[in-house]
Parts: structure tokens; C-alpha cells; sequence
């Protein structure tokens, strides 16, 4: 079998951002060498796993929010996400998240899917869960990063405003494609 | 109208990989303040837009590649792409990117879609385009730091790979979705 990894021969950390239970980015320059032989300088890095989660409110409403994106510079409509803390299981992320960022609880959370959000730089996993049997529980507790407005769309809505192109964001983009247009089936393997 | 956008008050450059036609990374560390006068700090970065290009060979199989991803340190099954260069036209790179790793031409590029995908670091901007009329043109040539291998697979055998998910790029997920699922309506708008 052709040998197709990659040998790193030096690694050499150039920057990290952290706060102790989310990595924000841990970035590193490594020396490798390829399969053929040639060395290269690689720049990659580190940083948190992410949860998306497409809550459902009945068969067709779903939960979402707007949050104000500092690095794109403006107010963007996505489902509910954030950090997988350091030893979280990703299901009780998906649940905290929801409720902290929504104030909704869901009788159930299910896995869709795991993909890498930017495979050019960063093994980093964004983990989608599908949430139904929501219930007001208590009130939104934002992180003090955060700048969020809920609101609920149909997903014959949020289809016609991807069609026109008004859905910006990957992770929210792909979590529709699957849980709404593909319903891809449910599972726990992770 | 709330005022909804971030003052920055600082921005220091604390890493740069630039080749001089792509910026691989160019991050900073910014001091910004909310509208509600709370001063955080937050790391964004710069990079080289991406195109990716889904190649219809006739109606039901597309051109895909089979890619090694040092970062992730596994070969992931993909749709061509690749940075635009500084000061091309993202349709240009489209072209380029489909004849250098697959060698071949397309006579009709066509926009689809363009998102963000990673919102919380970076305003970098993923363009998607389908390409049809594929004819068999020059070797592929490829950069020294790619390691590429063509593949041919249909629409309804990618189905099914998403289906087992398979799939890990969130880039060749989100435009097999509009490409073959949702069918996005094509035009030139951007």
C-alpha cells in the first residue's frame, strides 16, 4: 500500500489563545516531510470542537438565532452552536448550548453528523445534533462575547432564503441541508 | 435601530504566512468594545478566499479527488478547489483549479453559492461553482504541497457515502448539497 501520511519533523507553537476549558486557536508551525520526499513548512492549528444544533418546535418551526459576528461584521441568522469545553461529551454540549443560547430544554438530542470545518488548517470536528420536544425552561444566560436575538423560522423559509443566498454561515448552512432537505438518518454512531 | 457593531480599539498582528500571491494566515489579536461598553479581546485572522468547483461529467457523475490533508492526517474524498490568488476573479480561479487537479476544462462555469466557513475566527469567503462541459485538456499540475489522486463518482453513490457519513469536508458537503441536492438556481450573482 503507497504510504500517504506525512512525517513531521518539527513543531514549533507560534501562538496560543485559550482560557482554560475552550482552546480558541493554538497555532503551529510544523516541518514536514511528504511521501516523495520534499519538506515543507505547514501552518495548522488547534482549537475547540464545536456543536450545532437544529431544534425543531413541531414538525416544520424551527429554533434559531442572530448573532452579531465580530470577524465578518455583521448580524448573522444560524441554529444555536458553540465550544465543546475541555472532557465535555459533545451531546451535553449540544444540550447546554441550547439552553443557555435559546432558553429552550429538549426531550431529545440526536446525532446527525461530525465534519471539519476548515481541512487546510485545522483538524478541528463540528458535531450536528438534531433537538425536538423543546420546552421553555429557563432564562438565556449569553457568555459575554455574545450578542444574540432568538427568533423561529419554517424550514420552508429558511429554504427559500438559502435558494437566495441570505444563509452565510457553513455550519448552519450544512445542519439545514442535512437535517431538513436530506433527513439523513439518526443515530448514536460518533 | 440598536446599534449592533463592535468598535475596535486595537489590532495587533501576532502571526503572518503569506506566500505573496496567498495569504495562508494573518491573524490578529484585537481589543474591541460592544455596544454595551464591555472591552473583550478576540482573535480573527485573514486568509485567501477558496473556490471549490463540483465537475458534472454529463448529468449523474461528478469529478471528484482524493486529497491527503496533513491536518487532519488522512486522505479525504473532495471536490477540486483552491485559494484565489490576490486580485483574481474567484470565476478565474474556478478554471484554473478544475484543469490544474484534474486536468480538465470546462466550457461552462457557473456561480453558485458563497459562505463563510469558519464565522467565529475569520470573514474568509468559500465560492462555489458548478462546472459542466468537461473535455480532457493538459496533465494536472499540481503544487508541491498537494498530494491528489481523480476519482469519478456518481450523485446517488455520493448520497449514500453522506448517508454512511462519510463526507468530512464541510466545503464538498455544503456543494454537493446545493449542487445535487437542493439544485440551487445558478446565475451570476455575488
Amino acid at each position: 500500500m503507497k504510504k500517504s501520511s506525512w512525517e513531521c519533523l518539527e513543531s514549533k507553537e507560534v501562538f496560543r489563545a485559550t482560557n482554560g476549558k475552550t482552546v480558541f486557536i493554538d497555532m503551529y508551525q510544523d516541518k514536514v516531510r511528504t511521501p516523495k520526499g520534499k519538506i515543507l513548512t505547514y501552518i495548522r492549528y488547534l482549537a475547540s470542537d464545536v456543536v450545532i444544533v437544529v431544534p425543531f418546535l413541531g414538525r416544520e418551526k424551527l429554533l434559531m438565532i442572530r448573532q452579531y459576528r465580530y470577524p465578518i461584521g455583521k448580524v448573522l441568522l444560524e441554529f444555536p452552536a458553540g465550544h465543546v469545553d475541555s472532557g465535555e461529551d459533545p451531546l451535553d454540549t449540544a444540550k447546554r448550548e441550547l439552553e443557555e443560547e435559546t432558553g429552550y430544554a429538549a426531550k431529545k438530542i440526536e446525532y446527525v453528523y461530525s465534519y471539519h470545518p476548515s481541512v487546510r488548517r485545522t483538524k478541528q470536528t463540528v458535531h450536528v445534533f438534531k433537538a425536538s420536544g423543546l420546552a421553555k425552561n429557563t432564562a438565556t444566560r449569553h457568555d459575554s462575547g455574545e450578542q444574540i436575538s432568538m427568533t423561529t423560522v419554517t424550514a420552508a423559509k429558511l429554504r427559500q432564503l438559502i435558494t437566495n443566498r441570505k444563509v452565510e454561515n457553513a455550519g448552519t448552512l450544512i445542519a439545514y441541508l442535512l437535517c431538513c432537505t436530506m433527513k439523513i438518518n439518526l443515530g448514536n454512531r460518533r
